[in-house]
């Protein structure tokens, strides 16, 4: 049956998913790119981005490609889909990442502000919501069809899934990094409350690999 | 040199460090315990409760001899070392851990209400200090001579050491447990700014433990 998951998705030591002052140089936020190394090296990160070689075959690896593996449909905060910050201006902002984007399939931007779906390479397509995230969830479930629907992030759109009790199962990658100061994940959040246990927990050089579901 | 050092320290997941509602029954919280399984299967742990048994020699034991190793004092915050709350009633309460309890040294209890000094059985006395973290310290760096002086707990003591600070280094075991609700321990606290690197990361059936240090 078709699920509704997090994947992929960093947390610190000290519980931030992204760090302060995203900007156009800085799409994680500040010092964000330190809990993505369990994911920068992995092949599937890398030809996810049309770049060659990378580490295969071990743990980081196979949560990379798990993290984008069976989704047919993606939902995206506002932030995550990039800068740009109230009203479009224009129709030049198309994602962080370039003409192909590695989603490859209907990808739902959650924002207050109307804008015309924007057709990319390679199978994504940028829809634009502007009714809340029920009314992004319900359509991203009718064209992901039997395969699942990932809620990309940022944190704050994980926060608003998960709160609304709408979320099935998360993979995290805690990482042994201490970024002091960013959004936190689970401030406020009563995960247990929700439902959910670790179900899995692998540990890579980078990363202690937890799923978490409801059971 | 003689350090300053928190060890045998859990964190949850989702950032606690012990759970609601202490109590006499629940010393560490509802669900408190959920969070030192890494702990009570140990060597150490075990013989350190006068109990026969435990494992030997893996990682969670290796970290649970160092969490009470080469200590000449320790510090306690008042509702780690029992659930009066107030003026003493009486000198009924001796703290949680019997006659002989695991510290073996001067133990500097942190409280607003006086009290004379409590002599223990195997080299523990608890002494009572008014005078706030910075006096406990004193006392506690001059009674440790050449060894480490160890912040035990709770959280908020960690926290408010952490704060001034004046800890030199931590061993945290961060384990696959959602608390939902507790005793926060990194919330509103920026261990980077306050100079905290993670230095070692060892992962165990169990927990991952981590080293942080000011580097």
């Amino acid at each position: 049956m078709s699920k509704v998951r997090v994947a992929g998705f960093s947390v610190s030591l000290d519980g931030f998913s992204a760090g302060i002052e995203q900007s156009l140089s800085d799409p994680l936020g500040k010092r964000g790119t330190e809990i993505f190394q369990w994911f920068f090296h992995t092949r599937s990160f890398r030809s996810m981005h049309g770049q060659e070689g990378g580490s295969v075959g071990g743990i980081d690896d196979e949560f990379a490609h798990r993290a984008m593996d069976n989704f047919g449909a993606f939902i995206l905060g506002r932030n995550m889909f990039g800068p740009v910050r109230g009203a479009w201006p224009d129709n030049a902002w198309k994602g962080w990442w370039g003409d192909n984007p590695p989603y490859h399939a209907p990808t739902f931007v959650l924002t207050h502000y109307e804008r015309e779906p924007v057709v990319m390479e390679g199978g994504t397509t940028f829809f634009f919501v502007t009714g809340g995230i029920e009314e992004a969830l319900a359509l991203s479930k009718k064209a992901a069809g039997s395969k699942d629907v990932k809620i990309g992030g940022g944190v704050s759109t994980v926060r608003q899934y998960l709160k609304a009790g709408l979320i099935d199962s998360l993979h995290l990658a805690s990482v042994p990094v201490l970024l002091g100061q960013g959004e936190p994940l689970f401030q406020g959040l009563d995960l247990h409350a929700l439902g959910f246990s670790v179900t899995d927990r692998k540990d890579s050089e980078y990363a202690t690999h937890l799923t978490l579901e409801k059971v």
